[in-house]
Protein backbone atom coordinates (compact mmCIF):
# COMPACT_ATOMS: atom_id res chain seq x y z
CA UNK A 1 0.00 0.00 0.00
CA UNK A 2 1.50 3.42 -0.98
CA UNK A 3 1.38 6.11 1.55
CA UNK A 4 -1.21 8.76 2.29
CA UNK A 5 -1.05 12.33 2.77
CA UNK A 6 -3.61 10.69 5.81
CA UNK A 7 -0.73 8.93 6.86
CA UNK A 8 1.69 11.39 6.45
CA UNK A 9 -1.08 13.97 8.31
CA UNK A 10 -1.99 11.55 11.27
CA UNK A 11 1.92 11.46 12.11
CA UNK A 12 2.72 14.95 12.02
CA UNK A 13 -0.19 15.13 14.17
CA UNK A 14 1.29 12.16 17.06
CA UNK A 15 4.92 14.53 16.15
CA UNK A 16 2.33 17.59 17.59
CA UNK A 17 1.47 16.12 20.78
CA UNK A 18 4.56 14.20 21.52
CA UNK A 19 7.12 17.13 21.39
CA UNK A 20 4.37 19.22 23.52
CA UNK A 21 5.07 16.52 26.31
CA UNK A 22 8.60 16.55 26.18
CA UNK A 23 8.75 20.22 25.74
CA UNK A 24 6.31 20.15 29.22
CA UNK A 25 8.07 18.15 30.91
CA UNK A 26 11.49 19.67 30.37
CA UNK A 27 9.94 23.49 31.42
CA UNK A 28 8.43 22.32 34.52
CA UNK A 29 5.33 24.70 34.45
CA UNK A 30 4.24 25.62 31.47
CA UNK A 31 0.96 24.26 29.98
CA UNK A 32 0.51 24.01 26.21
CA UNK A 33 -2.97 25.21 25.52
CA UNK A 34 -4.81 24.07 22.01
CA UNK A 35 -6.39 26.34 19.61
CA UNK A 36 -8.14 24.02 16.77
CA UNK A 37 -9.65 26.03 13.68
CA UNK A 38 -10.88 25.63 10.49
CA UNK A 39 -9.99 26.78 7.28
CA UNK A 40 -12.70 28.02 4.96
CA UNK A 41 -11.31 26.57 1.72
CA UNK A 42 -10.68 23.37 3.43
CA UNK A 43 -9.06 21.79 6.18
CA UNK A 44 -7.81 23.23 9.86
CA UNK A 45 -5.42 23.06 11.91
CA UNK A 46 -4.56 22.87 16.02
CA UNK A 47 -2.24 25.47 17.60
CA UNK A 48 -0.55 24.46 20.72
CA UNK A 49 0.70 27.78 22.81
CA UNK A 50 2.64 27.99 25.60
CA UNK A 51 2.82 31.34 27.91
CA UNK A 52 5.03 31.93 30.76
CA UNK A 53 6.48 28.47 31.36
CA UNK A 54 9.48 28.43 33.96
CA UNK A 55 11.72 28.14 30.87
CA UNK A 56 9.92 28.89 27.55
CA UNK A 57 8.36 32.44 27.90
CA UNK A 58 6.93 32.13 24.42
CA UNK A 59 6.35 28.96 22.08
CA UNK A 60 3.93 27.15 19.81
CA UNK A 61 3.73 24.04 18.11
CA UNK A 62 1.36 24.11 15.07
CA UNK A 63 -0.07 21.37 13.53
CA UNK A 64 -2.42 21.79 10.26
CA UNK A 65 -3.89 19.87 7.35
CA UNK A 66 -5.07 22.31 4.12
CA UNK A 67 -6.89 21.78 1.31
CA UNK A 68 -8.81 23.33 -1.52
CA UNK A 69 -8.15 25.02 -4.73
CA UNK A 70 -4.00 25.80 -5.11
CA UNK A 71 -3.80 29.74 -5.22
CA UNK A 72 -3.04 31.52 -8.30
CA UNK A 73 0.26 33.03 -6.65
CA UNK A 74 1.35 29.45 -5.48
CA UNK A 75 0.25 27.83 -9.19
CA UNK A 76 2.61 30.73 -10.45
CA UNK A 77 5.38 30.56 -8.52
CA UNK A 78 6.00 26.99 -9.08
CA UNK A 79 5.00 26.75 -12.73
CA UNK A 80 1.76 24.67 -12.30
CA UNK A 81 -1.25 24.50 -13.76
CA UNK A 82 -4.68 24.65 -12.08
CA UNK A 83 -5.39 22.01 -9.33
CA UNK A 84 -5.85 21.19 -5.86
CA UNK A 85 -3.70 20.98 -3.48
CA UNK A 86 -2.95 19.30 -0.12
CA UNK A 87 -0.67 20.53 2.80
CA UNK A 88 0.43 19.69 5.96
CA UNK A 89 2.88 20.19 8.77
CA UNK A 90 4.30 20.78 11.97
CA UNK A 91 5.73 24.36 13.04
CA UNK A 92 7.74 24.74 15.94
CA UNK A 93 9.19 28.32 17.37
CA UNK A 94 10.34 28.85 21.05
CA UNK A 95 11.39 32.02 22.68
CA UNK A 96 12.92 30.93 26.20
CA UNK A 97 13.08 33.72 29.10
CA UNK A 98 16.93 33.03 29.96
CA UNK A 99 18.89 34.57 27.49
CA UNK A 100 21.39 31.50 27.85
CA UNK A 101 19.33 29.40 26.24
CA UNK A 102 18.76 29.87 22.51
CA UNK A 103 15.80 30.53 20.36
CA UNK A 104 15.10 27.40 18.01
CA UNK A 105 12.96 26.81 15.16
CA UNK A 106 12.03 23.34 13.37
CA UNK A 107 9.65 22.58 10.43
CA UNK A 108 8.47 19.25 9.06
CA UNK A 109 5.72 19.54 5.79
CA UNK A 110 4.68 17.55 2.89
CA UNK A 111 2.71 19.21 -0.06
CA UNK A 112 0.68 17.12 -2.71
CA UNK A 113 -1.04 18.43 -5.90
CA UNK A 114 -4.26 16.24 -7.48
CA UNK A 115 -2.00 16.59 -10.63
CA UNK A 116 0.03 13.89 -9.02
CA UNK A 117 3.12 15.87 -7.96
CA UNK A 118 4.40 15.74 -3.82
CA UNK A 119 7.32 16.82 -2.05
CA UNK A 120 8.47 17.41 1.38
CA UNK A 121 10.38 20.29 2.84
CA UNK A 122 11.56 21.05 6.68
CA UNK A 123 14.37 22.25 8.67
CA UNK A 124 15.81 22.56 12.14
CA UNK A 125 17.46 26.27 13.10
CA UNK A 126 19.28 27.40 16.43
CA UNK A 127 19.24 31.51 17.47
CA UNK A 128 21.40 31.74 20.17
CA UNK A 129 21.29 34.96 22.07
CA UNK A 130 25.08 34.37 22.87
CA UNK A 131 26.77 31.54 20.55
CA UNK A 132 28.32 29.20 22.98
CA UNK A 133 30.36 26.70 20.15
CA UNK A 134 30.46 24.11 21.81
CA UNK A 135 26.42 24.07 21.98
CA UNK A 136 26.42 25.26 18.47
CA UNK A 137 29.18 22.20 17.50
CA UNK A 138 26.76 19.14 19.10
CA UNK A 139 23.67 20.68 17.95
CA UNK A 140 24.70 20.29 14.56
CA UNK A 141 26.72 16.59 15.44
CA UNK A 142 23.21 15.72 16.41
CA UNK A 143 21.45 17.31 12.81
CA UNK A 144 24.06 15.73 10.95
CA UNK A 145 23.62 12.57 12.81
CA UNK A 146 19.62 12.34 11.66
CA UNK A 147 20.76 13.03 8.11
CA UNK A 148 23.59 10.56 8.09
CA UNK A 149 20.69 7.82 8.79
CA UNK A 150 19.06 8.36 5.52
CA UNK A 151 22.05 9.49 2.83
CA UNK A 152 25.24 11.10 3.86
CA UNK A 153 24.82 14.51 0.97
CA UNK A 154 21.91 15.36 3.11
CA UNK A 155 23.64 17.15 6.33
CA UNK A 156 26.44 19.05 4.05
CA UNK A 157 23.86 20.14 1.13
CA UNK A 158 21.26 20.78 4.00
CA UNK A 159 23.44 23.16 6.19
CA UNK A 160 24.71 24.98 3.23
CA UNK A 161 20.88 25.50 2.55
CA UNK A 162 20.26 26.53 5.99
CA UNK A 163 23.16 29.22 5.58
CA UNK A 164 21.26 30.29 2.56
CA UNK A 165 17.89 30.58 3.75
CA UNK A 166 18.11 31.50 7.85
CA UNK A 167 20.03 35.21 6.55
CA UNK A 168 19.16 38.43 6.65
CA UNK A 169 20.01 40.38 3.49
CA UNK A 170 19.85 43.62 5.08
CA UNK A 171 21.91 42.94 7.60
CA UNK A 172 24.47 40.87 6.69
CA UNK A 173 23.85 38.39 8.93
CA UNK A 174 22.52 35.00 9.49
CA UNK A 175 19.57 34.76 11.45
CA UNK A 176 21.84 32.13 14.48
CA UNK A 177 24.46 29.30 13.85
CA UNK A 178 21.79 27.88 11.28
CA UNK A 179 21.11 23.73 11.08
CA UNK A 180 19.35 22.39 8.24
CA UNK A 181 16.93 23.45 5.50
CA UNK A 182 15.53 21.70 2.92
CA UNK A 183 12.33 21.59 0.60
CA UNK A 184 10.65 20.13 -2.83
CA UNK A 185 12.17 16.56 -2.25
CA UNK A 186 9.95 14.89 -4.65
CA UNK A 187 9.55 11.51 -6.68
CA UNK A 188 13.11 12.43 -8.06
CA UNK A 189 14.59 12.36 -5.08
CA UNK A 190 13.77 9.18 -3.69
CA UNK A 191 10.61 7.32 -2.90
CA UNK A 192 8.12 8.99 -1.07
CA UNK A 193 8.20 5.80 2.00
CA UNK A 194 12.05 6.85 2.06
CA UNK A 195 11.71 10.66 1.91
CA UNK A 196 8.95 10.49 4.95
CA UNK A 197 11.31 8.27 6.68
CA UNK A 198 14.43 11.39 6.88
CA UNK A 199 11.30 13.32 7.95
CA UNK A 200 10.36 11.53 10.29
CA UNK A 201 14.06 11.63 12.22
CA UNK A 202 14.33 15.29 11.76
CA UNK A 203 10.63 15.79 13.53
CA UNK A 204 12.22 13.42 16.18
CA UNK A 205 15.11 14.96 16.82
CA UNK A 206 13.60 17.86 17.68
CA UNK A 207 12.86 17.42 21.39
CA UNK A 208 15.34 15.74 22.70
CA UNK A 209 18.26 17.89 21.08
CA UNK A 210 15.77 21.22 22.51
CA UNK A 211 14.84 20.00 25.84
CA UNK A 212 18.89 19.03 26.36
CA UNK A 213 19.78 22.76 25.32
CA UNK A 214 16.86 24.13 27.88
CA UNK A 215 18.00 22.00 30.69
CA UNK A 216 21.82 22.60 29.91
CA UNK A 217 21.36 26.95 30.03
CA UNK A 218 18.17 27.55 31.62
CA UNK A 219 19.69 27.71 35.47
CA UNK A 220 22.89 29.85 34.56
CA UNK A 221 22.65 33.66 35.80
CA UNK A 222 21.94 36.50 34.13
CA UNK A 223 20.88 40.72 34.20
CA UNK A 224 19.80 43.00 32.80
CA UNK A 225 22.35 43.63 30.40
CA UNK A 226 21.83 39.89 29.08
CA UNK A 227 18.15 40.42 28.64
CA UNK A 228 18.69 43.85 26.92
CA UNK A 229 20.78 42.14 24.39
CA UNK A 230 18.17 39.10 24.39
CA UNK A 231 15.79 41.76 23.22
CA UNK A 232 17.41 43.63 20.56
CA UNK A 233 18.47 39.89 19.18
CA UNK A 234 14.83 38.92 19.23
CA UNK A 235 14.05 42.23 17.37
CA UNK A 236 16.62 40.78 14.43
CA UNK A 237 14.28 37.71 14.87
CA UNK A 238 10.85 40.03 14.17
CA UNK A 239 13.23 40.84 10.77
CA UNK A 240 14.19 37.74 9.42
CA UNK A 241 10.28 36.41 10.28
CA UNK A 242 8.68 39.49 8.67
CA UNK A 243 11.05 40.52 6.06
CA UNK A 244 12.44 37.47 4.83
CA UNK A 245 11.28 34.44 5.80
CA UNK A 246 8.92 33.02 2.38
CA UNK A 247 6.78 30.63 4.82
CA UNK A 248 5.43 33.87 6.77
CA UNK A 249 5.52 35.83 3.92
CA UNK A 250 3.09 33.57 1.98
CA UNK A 251 0.57 33.06 4.57
CA UNK A 252 0.35 36.78 5.66
CA UNK A 253 -0.67 37.18 1.63
CA UNK A 254 -2.98 34.33 0.99
CA UNK A 255 -5.36 34.75 3.47
CA UNK A 256 -3.44 32.35 6.47
CA UNK A 257 -4.09 32.42 9.73
CA UNK A 258 -2.13 35.53 11.14
CA UNK A 259 -2.34 34.35 14.76
CA UNK A 260 -1.14 30.57 13.88
CA UNK A 261 1.84 32.41 11.78
CA UNK A 262 2.62 34.63 13.74
CA UNK A 263 2.88 32.71 16.74
CA UNK A 264 6.87 32.40 16.23
CA UNK A 265 7.21 36.28 17.03
CA UNK A 266 8.73 36.48 20.68
CA UNK A 267 7.11 38.11 23.30
CA UNK A 268 8.90 41.60 23.32
CA UNK A 269 11.62 42.68 21.27
CA UNK A 270 13.20 45.75 21.25
CA UNK A 271 15.04 48.49 18.37
CA UNK A 272 17.99 50.66 19.76
CA UNK A 273 19.35 52.79 16.49
CA UNK A 274 22.45 51.76 15.40
CA UNK A 275 23.54 49.49 17.99
CA UNK A 276 26.46 48.31 18.20
CA UNK A 277 28.17 46.52 20.73
CA UNK A 278 31.69 46.62 22.51
CA UNK A 279 34.52 45.54 20.96
CA UNK A 280 35.51 42.08 22.15
CA UNK A 281 32.59 41.87 24.46
CA UNK A 282 30.58 38.58 24.63
CA UNK A 283 27.88 40.03 22.50
CA UNK A 284 30.29 41.27 19.90
CA UNK A 285 31.90 38.19 19.47
CA UNK A 286 28.67 36.53 19.21
CA UNK A 287 27.99 38.94 16.14
CA UNK A 288 31.22 38.03 14.81
CA UNK A 289 29.72 34.51 14.73
CA UNK A 290 26.58 34.87 12.59
CA UNK A 291 28.33 34.01 9.44
CA UNK A 292 27.65 31.76 6.91
CA UNK A 293 29.89 28.92 5.83
CA UNK A 294 31.06 28.34 9.37
CA UNK A 295 32.30 24.41 9.78
CA UNK A 296 29.97 24.43 12.94
CA UNK A 297 30.35 20.11 13.05
CA UNK A 298 34.23 20.94 14.02
CA UNK A 299 33.97 23.59 16.64
CA UNK A 300 35.01 22.33 19.70
CA UNK B 1 14.12 79.74 -14.12
CA UNK B 2 13.39 75.61 -13.46
CA UNK B 3 13.02 74.48 -10.52
CA UNK B 4 16.12 72.47 -9.78
CA UNK B 5 16.67 68.96 -7.94
CA UNK B 6 19.19 70.56 -5.75
CA UNK B 7 16.45 73.57 -4.74
CA UNK B 8 14.26 70.79 -3.64
CA UNK B 9 17.11 69.10 -1.84
CA UNK B 10 17.92 72.43 -0.28
CA UNK B 11 14.76 73.11 0.96
CA UNK B 12 14.25 69.47 2.74
CA UNK B 13 17.54 69.57 4.11
CA UNK B 14 16.22 73.08 6.43
CA UNK B 15 12.54 71.03 6.42
CA UNK B 16 14.47 68.75 8.46
CA UNK B 17 16.23 71.10 10.81
CA UNK B 18 13.25 73.05 11.90
CA UNK B 19 11.28 69.60 12.32
CA UNK B 20 14.00 68.74 14.56
CA UNK B 21 13.83 72.39 16.29
CA UNK B 22 10.34 72.50 16.63
CA UNK B 23 10.04 68.64 17.98
CA UNK B 24 13.32 69.60 20.19
CA UNK B 25 11.46 72.50 21.60
CA UNK B 26 8.38 70.53 22.44
CA UNK B 27 9.76 67.73 24.02
CA UNK B 28 11.37 69.43 26.61
CA UNK B 29 14.50 67.43 27.09
CA UNK B 30 15.67 65.00 23.89
CA UNK B 31 18.20 65.92 21.61
CA UNK B 32 18.42 65.08 17.73
CA UNK B 33 21.80 63.85 16.83
CA UNK B 34 23.24 63.32 13.67
CA UNK B 35 24.95 60.52 11.47
CA UNK B 36 25.57 61.77 8.24
CA UNK B 37 26.25 59.08 6.01
CA UNK B 38 27.87 58.10 2.62
CA UNK B 39 26.17 56.10 -0.33
CA UNK B 40 28.58 54.25 -2.51
CA UNK B 41 26.84 54.39 -5.35
CA UNK B 42 26.11 58.38 -5.16
CA UNK B 43 24.68 61.14 -2.51
CA UNK B 44 24.07 60.16 1.16
CA UNK B 45 22.13 61.65 4.01
CA UNK B 46 21.43 62.72 7.59
CA UNK B 47 19.80 60.71 10.11
CA UNK B 48 18.95 62.46 13.27
CA UNK B 49 17.80 60.58 15.89
CA UNK B 50 16.02 60.96 19.30
CA UNK B 51 16.28 58.95 22.05
CA UNK B 52 14.69 58.88 25.88
CA UNK B 53 13.28 62.35 25.45
CA UNK B 54 10.67 63.39 27.96
CA UNK B 55 7.94 62.58 25.35
CA UNK B 56 9.25 61.19 22.26
CA UNK B 57 10.64 57.80 23.29
CA UNK B 58 12.31 57.30 19.92
CA UNK B 59 12.00 59.02 16.78
CA UNK B 60 14.02 60.08 13.93
CA UNK B 61 14.06 62.97 11.38
CA UNK B 62 15.63 61.32 7.90
CA UNK B 63 17.21 63.50 5.17
CA UNK B 64 18.83 62.20 2.21
CA UNK B 65 19.55 63.18 -1.61
CA UNK B 66 20.95 59.85 -3.40
CA UNK B 67 21.33 59.43 -6.63
CA UNK B 68 23.29 57.41 -9.57
CA UNK B 69 21.76 54.27 -12.05
CA UNK B 70 18.50 53.17 -11.29
CA UNK B 71 18.05 49.37 -9.79
CA UNK B 72 17.12 47.01 -12.32
CA UNK B 73 13.89 46.23 -9.85
CA UNK B 74 12.57 50.22 -9.39
CA UNK B 75 13.44 50.25 -13.60
CA UNK B 76 11.16 47.17 -13.89
CA UNK B 77 8.41 48.39 -11.33
CA UNK B 78 8.18 51.26 -13.07
CA UNK B 79 8.06 49.93 -16.63
CA UNK B 80 11.29 52.55 -17.32
CA UNK B 81 14.20 52.42 -19.56
CA UNK B 82 18.09 52.08 -18.31
CA UNK B 83 18.52 55.94 -16.62
CA UNK B 84 20.38 57.69 -13.57
CA UNK B 85 17.93 58.44 -10.66
CA UNK B 86 17.85 61.20 -8.26
CA UNK B 87 15.86 60.80 -4.78
CA UNK B 88 15.69 63.19 -2.00
CA UNK B 89 13.15 63.75 0.94
CA UNK B 90 12.27 63.39 4.44
CA UNK B 91 11.36 60.83 6.72
CA UNK B 92 9.58 60.80 10.12
CA UNK B 93 8.58 58.40 12.76
CA UNK B 94 7.89 59.19 16.42
CA UNK B 95 7.41 56.75 18.88
CA UNK B 96 5.96 58.32 22.51
CA UNK B 97 6.36 57.18 26.22
CA UNK B 98 3.07 57.93 26.94
CA UNK B 99 0.36 55.54 25.41
CA UNK B 100 -1.94 58.78 25.29
CA UNK B 101 0.50 60.74 22.74
CA UNK B 102 -0.25 59.02 19.00
CA UNK B 103 2.86 58.00 17.08
CA UNK B 104 3.04 59.82 13.64
CA UNK B 105 5.03 59.47 10.16
CA UNK B 106 5.44 61.76 7.76
CA UNK B 107 7.36 61.87 4.43
CA UNK B 108 7.80 63.86 1.54
CA UNK B 109 9.75 63.03 -1.47
CA UNK B 110 10.70 63.88 -5.28
CA UNK B 111 12.43 61.71 -7.73
CA UNK B 112 13.79 62.50 -11.03
CA UNK B 113 14.81 60.16 -13.73
CA UNK B 114 17.66 61.54 -16.39
CA UNK B 115 15.33 60.73 -18.75
CA UNK B 116 13.30 63.62 -17.85
CA UNK B 117 10.43 62.49 -15.94
CA UNK B 118 10.01 63.75 -12.48
CA UNK B 119 7.65 63.34 -9.79
CA UNK B 120 6.50 64.02 -6.02
CA UNK B 121 5.30 62.08 -3.03
CA UNK B 122 4.23 61.54 0.86
CA UNK B 123 2.12 61.71 3.54
CA UNK B 124 1.70 61.86 7.16
CA UNK B 125 -1.01 59.44 9.24
CA UNK B 126 -1.74 59.23 12.86
CA UNK B 127 -1.32 56.05 14.80
CA UNK B 128 -3.23 56.48 17.87
CA UNK B 129 -2.91 53.76 20.37
CA UNK B 130 -5.89 54.88 22.04
CA UNK B 131 -8.41 56.64 19.23
CA UNK B 132 -9.41 59.70 20.44
CA UNK B 133 -12.33 60.77 18.12
CA UNK B 134 -11.80 64.61 18.20
CA UNK B 135 -8.41 64.97 17.88
CA UNK B 136 -8.42 62.62 15.14
CA UNK B 137 -11.05 65.01 13.64
CA UNK B 138 -8.71 67.93 14.14
CA UNK B 139 -5.25 65.93 12.45
CA UNK B 140 -7.73 65.62 9.47
CA UNK B 141 -8.95 69.02 9.08
CA UNK B 142 -4.94 70.37 9.64
CA UNK B 143 -4.75 68.09 6.55
CA UNK B 144 -7.48 69.26 4.50
CA UNK B 145 -6.50 72.95 5.23
CA UNK B 146 -2.93 72.01 3.87
CA UNK B 147 -4.76 70.26 1.10
CA UNK B 148 -7.46 72.69 0.41
CA UNK B 149 -4.62 75.58 -0.67
CA UNK B 150 -3.98 73.67 -3.11
CA UNK B 151 -6.30 71.67 -4.96
CA UNK B 152 -9.88 70.96 -2.83
CA UNK B 153 -9.51 67.52 -4.65
CA UNK B 154 -6.07 66.53 -3.20
CA UNK B 155 -7.61 65.93 0.39
CA UNK B 156 -10.67 63.34 -0.42
CA UNK B 157 -8.21 61.51 -2.80
CA UNK B 158 -5.46 61.22 -0.89
CA UNK B 159 -7.09 60.53 2.19
CA UNK B 160 -8.90 57.45 0.61
CA UNK B 161 -5.06 56.92 -0.66
CA UNK B 162 -3.85 56.87 2.91
CA UNK B 163 -6.44 54.57 4.36
CA UNK B 164 -5.78 51.71 1.09
CA UNK B 165 -1.68 52.21 1.75
CA UNK B 166 -1.60 52.04 5.39
CA UNK B 167 -3.93 48.79 5.71
CA UNK B 168 -2.62 45.49 7.42
CA UNK B 169 -4.28 43.41 5.07
CA UNK B 170 -3.27 39.60 7.07
CA UNK B 171 -5.16 41.96 10.17
CA UNK B 172 -7.94 43.00 8.20
CA UNK B 173 -7.27 46.77 10.36
CA UNK B 174 -6.01 49.84 9.53
CA UNK B 175 -2.74 51.03 10.87
CA UNK B 176 -4.11 53.77 12.75
CA UNK B 177 -6.71 56.48 11.73
CA UNK B 178 -5.05 57.49 8.46
CA UNK B 179 -4.57 60.88 6.79
CA UNK B 180 -3.02 61.73 3.51
CA UNK B 181 -0.81 59.79 1.26
CA UNK B 182 0.31 60.69 -2.91
CA UNK B 183 2.70 59.45 -5.45
CA UNK B 184 3.56 59.66 -8.72
CA UNK B 185 2.34 64.17 -8.97
CA UNK B 186 4.43 64.79 -11.81
CA UNK B 187 4.09 66.73 -15.25
CA UNK B 188 0.91 65.37 -15.81
CA UNK B 189 -0.69 66.90 -12.36
CA UNK B 190 0.66 70.17 -12.35
CA UNK B 191 3.71 72.29 -12.93
CA UNK B 192 6.49 71.50 -10.99
CA UNK B 193 6.38 74.36 -8.83
CA UNK B 194 3.03 73.98 -7.80
CA UNK B 195 3.06 70.55 -7.17
CA UNK B 196 6.25 71.53 -4.77
CA UNK B 197 4.21 74.56 -3.15
CA UNK B 198 2.09 71.80 -2.15
CA UNK B 199 4.35 69.28 -0.74
CA UNK B 200 6.24 72.12 1.43
CA UNK B 201 2.51 72.75 3.01
CA UNK B 202 2.17 69.22 3.40
CA UNK B 203 5.86 68.97 5.22
CA UNK B 204 5.23 72.32 7.59
CA UNK B 205 2.36 71.26 8.79
CA UNK B 206 4.01 68.12 10.66
CA UNK B 207 5.67 70.02 13.41
CA UNK B 208 2.41 72.55 14.46
CA UNK B 209 -0.17 69.31 14.31
CA UNK B 210 2.53 67.38 16.29
CA UNK B 211 3.72 69.40 18.94
CA UNK B 212 -0.04 70.25 19.58
CA UNK B 213 -1.10 66.28 19.75
CA UNK B 214 2.07 65.86 22.50
CA UNK B 215 1.31 68.69 24.67
CA UNK B 216 -2.66 67.96 24.68
CA UNK B 217 -2.01 64.21 25.52
CA UNK B 218 2.05 64.15 27.10
CA UNK B 219 0.49 64.54 30.74
CA UNK B 220 -2.23 62.42 30.91
CA UNK B 221 -1.97 59.61 33.57
CA UNK B 222 -1.07 56.10 32.57
CA UNK B 223 -0.22 52.85 33.82
CA UNK B 224 0.80 48.91 33.13
CA UNK B 225 -2.45 48.55 31.42
CA UNK B 226 -1.95 51.14 28.58
CA UNK B 227 1.27 50.87 28.41
CA UNK B 228 0.99 46.92 27.61
CA UNK B 229 -1.47 47.67 24.92
CA UNK B 230 0.87 50.25 23.42
CA UNK B 231 3.92 47.85 23.14
CA UNK B 232 0.58 45.55 21.67
CA UNK B 233 0.14 48.08 19.12
CA UNK B 234 3.94 48.92 18.42
CA UNK B 235 4.36 45.23 17.53
CA UNK B 236 1.13 45.74 14.57
CA UNK B 237 3.10 49.01 13.37
CA UNK B 238 6.43 46.47 13.42
CA UNK B 239 4.03 44.22 11.50
CA UNK B 240 3.13 46.89 8.97
CA UNK B 241 6.66 48.49 8.02
CA UNK B 242 8.08 45.12 7.43
CA UNK B 243 5.45 43.09 5.35
CA UNK B 244 3.62 46.27 3.76
CA UNK B 245 5.58 49.31 3.65
CA UNK B 246 6.83 49.45 0.37
CA UNK B 247 9.20 51.69 1.07
CA UNK B 248 10.42 50.15 3.81
CA UNK B 249 10.54 46.79 1.56
CA UNK B 250 12.62 48.41 -1.09
CA UNK B 251 15.31 50.00 1.29
CA UNK B 252 15.91 46.71 2.46
CA UNK B 253 16.02 44.71 -0.49
CA UNK B 254 18.40 47.18 -2.51
CA UNK B 255 21.22 47.71 -0.06
CA UNK B 256 19.84 51.11 1.61
CA UNK B 257 21.11 52.28 4.50
CA UNK B 258 19.36 49.49 6.81
CA UNK B 259 19.56 51.62 10.44
CA UNK B 260 18.13 54.47 8.62
CA UNK B 261 15.05 52.83 7.12
CA UNK B 262 14.51 50.96 10.32
CA UNK B 263 14.77 54.05 12.65
CA UNK B 264 10.61 53.67 11.85
CA UNK B 265 10.76 51.02 14.76
CA UNK B 266 9.62 51.66 18.48
CA UNK B 267 12.38 50.71 20.50
CA UNK B 268 10.17 48.18 22.17
CA UNK B 269 7.38 45.93 20.44
CA UNK B 270 5.16 42.95 21.90
CA UNK B 271 3.23 40.35 20.67
CA UNK B 272 0.94 37.88 22.82
CA UNK B 273 -1.16 35.06 20.62
CA UNK B 274 -4.28 35.68 19.80
CA UNK B 275 -4.74 38.86 22.40
CA UNK B 276 -8.01 40.43 22.29
CA UNK B 277 -9.24 43.38 24.21
CA UNK B 278 -12.46 42.74 26.35
CA UNK B 279 -15.43 43.73 24.30
CA UNK B 280 -16.67 47.41 25.45
CA UNK B 281 -13.06 48.11 26.76
CA UNK B 282 -11.59 51.53 25.80
CA UNK B 283 -9.03 49.21 23.68
CA UNK B 284 -11.55 47.28 22.52
CA UNK B 285 -13.28 50.77 20.72
CA UNK B 286 -10.20 51.74 19.27
CA UNK B 287 -9.82 48.06 17.34
CA UNK B 288 -13.10 48.91 16.46
CA UNK B 289 -11.95 52.16 14.40
CA UNK B 290 -9.59 50.99 12.83
CA UNK B 291 -11.33 50.46 9.67
CA UNK B 292 -11.20 52.31 6.11
CA UNK B 293 -13.85 55.11 4.67
CA UNK B 294 -14.50 56.38 8.52
CA UNK B 295 -15.28 60.12 7.86
CA UNK B 296 -12.59 61.38 10.49
CA UNK B 297 -13.24 65.37 9.10
CA UNK B 298 -17.07 65.17 10.43
CA UNK B 299 -16.42 62.93 13.79
CA UNK B 300 -16.70 65.04 17.31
Amino acid sequence: MALTKEEIAAYFEKLQTSICSQLEAADGKGKFRSDHWQRTEGGGGNSRIIEKGQIIEKGGVNFSAVHGPTPENILKALGLDKADFYATGVSIVQHPHNPRVPIIHMNVRYFEMSSGSWWFGGGIDLTPHYIDEGQASWFHRQLKKACDLHDVSYYPAFKKWADDYFFLKHRNETRGVGGIFFDRLGSDKGAKEQLFSFVKSVGETFAPVYTHLMQLNSTKAFGDKEKQWQQLRRGRYVEFNLVWDKGTRFGLDTNGRTESILMSLPPQANWQYNYEPEEGSEEWETLDKLKKDIDWLNKK
